[in-house]
């Protein structure tokens, strides 16, 4: 397989937004065409993430989104995966130019669900769960990651502090990124203090519902080098999935499709977990954010929380993670959640980050996560 | 890009059935399997083409199926392009396996719809629409269709009874095909005293509700010889679109995108419309297939309806189409679609459809089609 470069990456606010789908998609689509320096005519085809479509009674987004990119001839697939949608829609716009069927292809992801009430899309939500075992006995997400929260504890003696603590840094992150959804600082208390949801899981322990989108321009290196954006190099794909159902699995203190997909990830760029300069990782609860750094080998089994309360994922520690402010605070607008991961690498790589940079930032990861692990992508992104 | 082969290919029975999405999709799955003489283990990923999980809030298929399957951890995306969604997915298996992302693939589609009633069903198929102009508006698939044909009817004369000949033959077709929906032979009568759905369309221009599955493996030419299943050659992959809403079209008698996905499958596979011995072509409507077999270039534009009339496009014809009795009377798991008709294309160029089969079949042709064009996958296989 040949080589395949970001070529471009654009992004909505992420928030309670008034547009509907389609436009989300555009416009984060548009600024990543824009970044790229491309006419949209060179797009050889798209990939749209998108998950709850049926909200604006939409199940086939891809053709929207060519026909208000002025490309309706262009091929557009949508892809889903859960809360990974976003992951697997970069997945396959990589493999589609990394195979050589394609020399520029877009990943869009974008949702849209703020306009239901929050039990209503919690409902919608657990439709990516194994409805039959899981969602329609009553676990739905806060359920079923209160689960693993639980096992962490009995298992490793993690704490509810410790786990408070990651929203407390993903929350400082989102208030240096301006299209986060809620860009505020909060304290240890704040999150203490909030209600459980799904014990020991509080409000402030969860990412909240967001709409939003975002976009990523993947092309050849022949077609970067001509433009001269040949900067942020795809050096690892990983894609793998886990027992659909939770209480099916035996331990659930981690998730084995993220590690297959992370190894997969290493292998293929030729890289070790020490080698990662920053992260966005799958938090839809801070238990999440534990569980990836450690699926990641970021850190050993069972220590991905105290590293937390040490601060070892702060922008300033060793391993930082969610610089973006990650799905608890830059928000969670399914589909497009793993491609706002991407935009946050490649920004991170190319120094454009901001107050959130981080200094001299070569390699890049995204971990994106549907369900409770039953589909999985990690990426891994180098400075080239 | 190197070369693919199909595997195996394995299909449900199409029409009102009792079992779960997730059992019809594993049913066809494990039969390609079974035809390809594959241990699971071997598959490297799959896509699984479905359009309305809602209906049984399932809306993360992929690792149900992988679960199913007893390969977990494989990945498994969700591809969807409304009606063109099994199509969109054999394209994504064979661009993983051709591009040499993976060595064997999985493509499965499925559906089940009849559970709702008939008015529900056509209005979630209109999400497949571009919703916003037309669905919301009324205009539901046999009005859209029908305004295609009546606009065939003014330009080039197209008669009713031309169309419910299209209908007489697939019906004649599936009546030899012991997995079809509706396998009854239908008079010229029948058609034209069925009442109208939406003039100039009557009940019987129009295919069925139906439930069911089809899976297909590809793999590359190195696991093919090895298992000495290196029979069927995928020659040719076409995926193109048309402006979403028909509306904003000018001339509405052909589908852009489906001319533009045939030529690229031709181009790829160095062949023309006069080489391909049979054909699987998107009959949603009996019209649909009259403007399917002009776009592919096997008659001139406007002549479509009077090959038919002609009996060109019966199985004793120059130009065989829908062997399988199509989505007319084979039946439109809309899923499954897609990959029903690689099911149908493989068995007649390995000379296994009884008594449906093309003699000497050696070039098939595939052409799927998602809402009125808005995605189209055209695929050309050919015996090796």
């Amino acid at each position: 397989m040949r080589k395949a470069y970001v070529l471009g990456v654009g992004a909505t606010k992420y928030g309670k937004l008034s547009l509907q789908g389609r436009e989300l998609a555009a416009q984060a689509a548009l600024e990543a065409i824009h970044d790229a320096g491309i006419d949209a005519r060179r797009i050889d085809g798209a990939f749209v993430a998108n998950a709850f479509g049926m909200i604006e009674k939409q199940g086939h987004p891809g053709p929207l989104l060519m026909t208000s990119l002025g490309i309706p001839d262009k091929p557009a697939t949508a892809i889903e995966a859960a809360c990974a949608s976003g992951g697997s829609a970069f997945r396959e716009a990589y493999v589609n130019v990394a195979g050589g069927m394609s020399d520029v292809m877009l990943a869009v992801g974008f949702e849209r669900i703020t306009q239901v009430d929050t039990v209503t899309a919690t409902g919608y939500f657990s439709y990516g769960s194994d409805y039959f075992c899981e969602g329609g006995n009553g676990a739905s997400f806060p359920g079923l990651y209160a689960a693993i929260a639980r096992a962490h504890m009995q298992r490793f003696g993690t704490t509810e502090e410790q786990l408070a603590q990651v929203a407390v840094k993903n929350h400082a992150n989102a208030a240096l990124n301006p299209k986060a959804h809620l860009p505020k600082r909060i304290t240890l208390d704040d999150v203490m203090k909030s209600m459980y949801v799904a014990h020991p899981l509080k409000l402030y322990d969860a990412c909240p519902f967001s709409d939003g989108a975002s976009a990523a321009i993947v092309a050849s290196e022949e077609v970067a080098r001509e433009l001269r954006k040949a900067d942020v190099l795809v050096a690892g794909s990983g894609r793998a999935g886990s027992i659909a159902s939770l209480p099916d699995r035996g331990d659930i203190t981690s998730i084995p499709g993220a590690q297959l997909a992370g190894q997969q990830a290493f292998r293929q760029a030729g890289l070790a977990p020490k080698d990662i300069d920053v992260a966005e990782v799958h938090d839809c609860f801070t238990i999440a954010e534990v569980v990836a750094t450690e699926d990641l080998g970021f850190f050993p089994r069972g220590e991905g929380a105290k590293a937390a309360e040490q601060g070892r994922t702060a922008r300033d520690g060793d391993r930082p993670v969610n610089t973006s402010g990650g799905l608890k605070a830059k928000g969670h607008p399914v589909g497009a959640t793993g491609l706002g991961q991407v935009v946050e690498a490649t920004q991170q790589l190319r120094g454009q980050s901001g107050p959130r940079q981080i200094p001299d930032a070569e390699v890049a990861l995204t971990h994106n996560v549907g369900a409770t692990g039953g589909s999985c992508a990690v990426h891994i992104l180098r400075r080239a």
